[in-house]
C-alpha cells in the first residue's frame, strides 16, 4: 500500500500508460478510467484503454475526445478493479504486469506492484478526483463529467449510505467545474429501456405476496426476458422493486438461468438478515442483499424459499 | 421583499409564533416548518403549527420532540407557500395576518406583510438553513434531519436540475451535523405503499404507446385508485414513469378527477416543450412538465392530446 502522493508521483514519471477498467464495466470504473486518461493526456502523456467487456452505449460519452495515442504501453494502471479475476480475458496477459491499482473496495484482493486502496471512498472516482488534484491537473468539464458519473452511479444518485459529506462536497466542486449533473443523472437513473419496461410490466402483474404481505416474490422466466427482447442490463433494477414496497421485509426475485437453474436474489430490510435465509440453500452475500440457487421448477423453488422466510419471520416475531 | 438578515431579526424579536406549511404538504414545506420551529424553540420561543391538510405518516418523524407550547400566537410565518390559496382552509383566517413569508418558488404570489423569496434555492429548506445560521441557532441532529428531508425531496434525491453546487454543500454540512441521509432517502425514495404498487401494476399493464413509441400514455381511473385503496400521495411518482422510458419524448398521464374531468400531466424531454402542448388545451406549466384538463371521456381526451403530440413531434421532425 502506497500513499496517494506516491501514486501521483509515479504517474507523473510515466509516459505510455494503459488504463484498465473491470469487466462488466459500470459508471465508476469507466468514469475513473476516462477521467484519469484525460488528466494524463492533459499533461502530455500517451494513454490507451482496456476493458474485458463491451462498454454500454449510455457510457460512450465518457470517451468523447480522448485521443488514446499510446501504441505500446510501458505501465499499467487498474481503476476500481477489486480482484485480478475482474480483468476478465486480459487476466493472463496483465496479472503480473499491473504497476498500480487504485481501488475503493473493502474486499480488494491485492494484485498490483503498487496499490492504493481507500474503502472509505464512496466511489473510486472520489480517489481519482483527489489524485488528479495532487498531480496538478486542471480539471476541465469533460473530466468533471466523468468523475461525477462515477460518484453518482456508485451512490445510487447520493441515495445510499456510502454517500457522505465528502461525497457531496466533491460533487459540488465538480458541478462548479462544469459537470452537467442533471443530464448525467437523467441518463443514468431516469432512462429505462423499453425492454426493461416490458419485463417490469409482466413481473409486476404476476408479483405474489406471502406472510401477511411481508414477503414479496417476483419470478423472471427466460421466456419473459426473450419476449421483451431484454438483456442482463435491462434486469438490474428489478430485485430492488419488491423490497421497496411498504411493509415488505423480504423481497425475493427468482430469475431463470440456463439448465433449469433459478437464481434467487433476496433483498431485506432491518432486522431481517438475507444471508441467514440464503445460507440455508448454500448461498451468501450481505445482510441486506444475498443470493442462492435452485435446480428445480420455479414453483418448487418458490415454495422452498418462501417456507424458509415464513419460518424466519415467525421466529423473530414478525 | 426584505433581506434574510432582516427576516432573522424579526424572528429574533418575536416570541409566540405560528408556523404555517402549504396544503398537500410535502417534505420541503414540512422540513422547513419543523426545522424553523425547532430553531425558534432552542432560542426560548413558543411555537405552534398549522397546515390545511393531513401530514403523511412518512413525515411524522419531522415533528418528534417539538413542544409546540404556543397557545396564542402573535406572529405568523409561512414557509414554502407559493400562493395564499395554498393556505387552504386557513385562508380566510390567515390571509391578512401573515407577518413573514419565506419561499423559493419563482411563481410566488406575494401575500405576507414581509416577504423573503429566493427562486435560486433548490429547496426552501436551503433558505431556512441559512436563516437559522444567521439567527445564531446551533443546528442539532433533529434540525439537520428536517432540513435534509426538504432538500432531498425537492431535488428528487439530488437528481434534478435544481440541485446545484450550493445544494450539495449544504447537504454535506447537514450530514456533518448528524442528518441520517441514508435513512431519510430510503423512506422518501425507496418505500412505496402497497396501494401505490397496485396502481402501478394496473396502469403499467395498460400503458399505450404512439408515434413510433415516442409518446407513452398512462390512464388512472377513479376505479383503479379505489380498487387499490390508494390516495393522492400514492400517485405522486406515476407521471414520471412514462417519460423515463428510453425513446419516449412525451409521457402523458391522464388522471380521472371528479365530475368527469380528466387531468393530463405531460412530462417531456428535450427538445419537446410541454407547455406548447398543454397551452392548446388551456393549460400551462414548465418546459419539462405541464398540465391541462379535459371534460370528456378518457378515450376522447387521449385521442385529442395524442393527436396534438403527434402533430408537434412531426413538426419538429421527430
Amino acid at each position: 500500500m502506497i500513499l496517494l502522493d506516491e501514486a501521483a508521483e509515479m504517474l507523473l514519471d510515466w509516459n505510455n500508460i494503459l488504463v484498465v477498467s473491470h469487466a462488466s464495466p459500470d459508471g465508476d470504473t469507466l468514469g475513473s478510467a476516462t477521467a484519469l486518461m484525460r488528466g494524463l493526456e492533459s499533461l502530455g502523456k500517451r494513454v490507451s484503454f482496456m476493458c474485458a467487456d463491451k462498454i454500454g452505449s449510455k457510457y460512450e460519452y465518457l470517451f468523447d475526445g480522448i485521443r488514446m495515442e499510446c501504441e505500446a504501453y510501458d505501465h499499467v494502471v487498474c481503476v476500481d478493479v477489486a480482484d485480478p479475476l475482474l480483468l476478465g480475458k486480459a487476466y493472463d496477459s496483465l496479472k503480473n504486469n499491473v504497476n498500480l491499482a487504485i481501488d475503493h473496495h473493502g474486499t480488494h484482493v491485492p494484485f498490483g506492484k503498487c496499490e492504493y486502496v481507500d474503502p472509505s471512498a464512496a466511489a473510486n472516482c472520489q480517489i481519482v478526483y483527489e489524485l488528479l488534484n495532487i498531480m496538478g491537473v486542471v480539471i476541465d468539464k469533460p473530466m468533471a463529467d466523468c468523475l461525477f458519473t462515477g460518484i453518482s452511479t456508485d451512490t445510487g444518485c447520493f441515495k445510499y449510505r456510502n454517500a457522505d459529506a465528502k461525497t457531496h462536497r466533491i460533487a459540488a466542486n465538480l458541478i462548479d467545474l462544469g459537470a452537467d449533473a442533471a443530464e448525467i443523472n437523467r441518463v443514468m437513473f431516469d432512462t429505462k429501456t423499453r425492454a426493461c419496461v416490458e419485463v417490469e410490466r409482466k413481473v409486476m402483474k404476476d408479483m405474489e405476496f406471502f406472510h401477511g404481505d411481508k414477503i414479496a416474490v417476483i419470478a423472471i422466466s427466460r421466456q419473459v426476458v426473450a419476449d421483451a427482447g431484454a438483456d442482463e442490463s435491462d434486469l438490474e433494477g428489478i430485485p430492488s422493486i419488491s423490497r421497496s414496497i411498504e411493509g415488505v421485509f423480504i423481497g425475493i426475485t427468482l430469475k431463470e438461468k440456463e439448465n433449469g437453474v433459478w437464481k434467487a436474489s433476496v433483498r431485506t430490510i432491518d432486522p431481517v438478515d438475507a444471508t441467514e435465509i440464503c445460507s440455508r440453500f448454500g448461498g451468501g452475500g450481505h445482510k441486506g442483499a444475498a443470493g442462492c440457487s435452485f435446480t428445480m421448477s420455479c414453483e418448487e423453488a418458490k415454495r422452498l424459499i418462501v417456507a424458509e422466510c415464513d419460518r424466519y419471520l415467525s421466529a423473530i416475531g414478525l
